[in-house]
């Protein structure tokens, strides 16, 4: 908790990493934050899509200041190399997406969501992903969401989170469900 | 990530805690999701209050399904008796409110934010906040934020995130900003 200070905002970047939930959830709520004190914001999902969640839902309803594009291809896990060609192709057209955002400056606040693991499994490489950080306009606050998180991403980020699991309701046999997962 | 299911859900009961920042921004963020699925939230806050947060301007936009309400008086850090006085109203009126909320039934997801600091600081009775979780409708999904969460609401729990904090800027000199912190 800080005390509230005005003038010129400096852009942070932020991780919110680790293997518990929250991670999305995070990066959803800073978004809000923003887009309530009137920031434009652009979340890009490099993961998800192909199915109607509760943020897209509500980043609808938000209005143009509030963009949510899902440009991922779903879950990546048992994927064979045919799949595999396809997320890796849907995740660099996200990259590319990001880039072009943020270097057309539309946005206050972007969220790469789910980059860190899709940088882990191979989908978009490191070091473009380093590039977008280290040449982001100073202003722009840039979120990176996912478990895995790349070490040289830790260490050029301004506020790093990771979402320790203590204890997850799968485990105990409770379906994931609307408005909680979704 | 998980797969999508349908049927009737579950109300769970989750906790983010621990000393890292994204508790009450996942909270957020997981309330935007909730609504964005059509269901009423209802966000109290505990411990803000006085200030124009980015929630509460968000709040205001989302219209009568996203109630946000600051209950508290701000940072307790430093406070003097009488101000500890003030604080301890203000957080019994927060629990009071919390309690009429659900006992009605109006709301799909409530968020007690900052509940667990402002018991581990005694503001408000763990016994209290334990019957709420254990009292509440089944269908109700419940969110607890703040640090030090007391180890028997953990342990009530559905699913419990620890947010760890890595880096954090204001450690690195940079003030707390509008749209991040706020």
């Amino acid at each position: 908790m800080f005390a509230k200070i005005s003038g010129a905002s400096k852009g942070l970047t932020i991780v919110f990493t680790g293997n518990g939930k929250g991670k999305t959830t995070a990066a959803l709520g800073m978004a809000l934050r923003a887009w309530g004190q009137g920031m434009r914001v652009l979340v890009l999902q490099f993961i998800k899509g192909g199915w109607k969640c509760g943020e897209l839902e509500a980043a609808e309803k938000l209005g143009p200041n509030f963009v949510l594009l899902q440009m991922g291809e779903g879950f990546i896990c048992g994927a064979n190399d045919e799949d595999w060609e396809v997320h890796c192709t849907a995740a660099q057209h996200a990259l590319e997406n990001a880039k072009k955002a943020i270097r057309e400056g539309s946005f206050d606040m972007v969220v790469l969501d789910e980059i860190n693991y899709a940088m882990y499994y191979g989908l978009v490489d490191v070091e473009s992903v380093l590039d977008i950080i280290q040449s982001k306009p100073p202003g722009l606050h840039l979120v990176l969401t996912g478990r895995y998180a790349d070490d040289e991403v830790v260490r050029l980020a301004d506020l790093v989170t990771e979402m320790r699991e203590v204890k997850h309701p799968l485990a105990a046999g409770i379906k994931a469900q609307k408005g909680i997962e979704f």
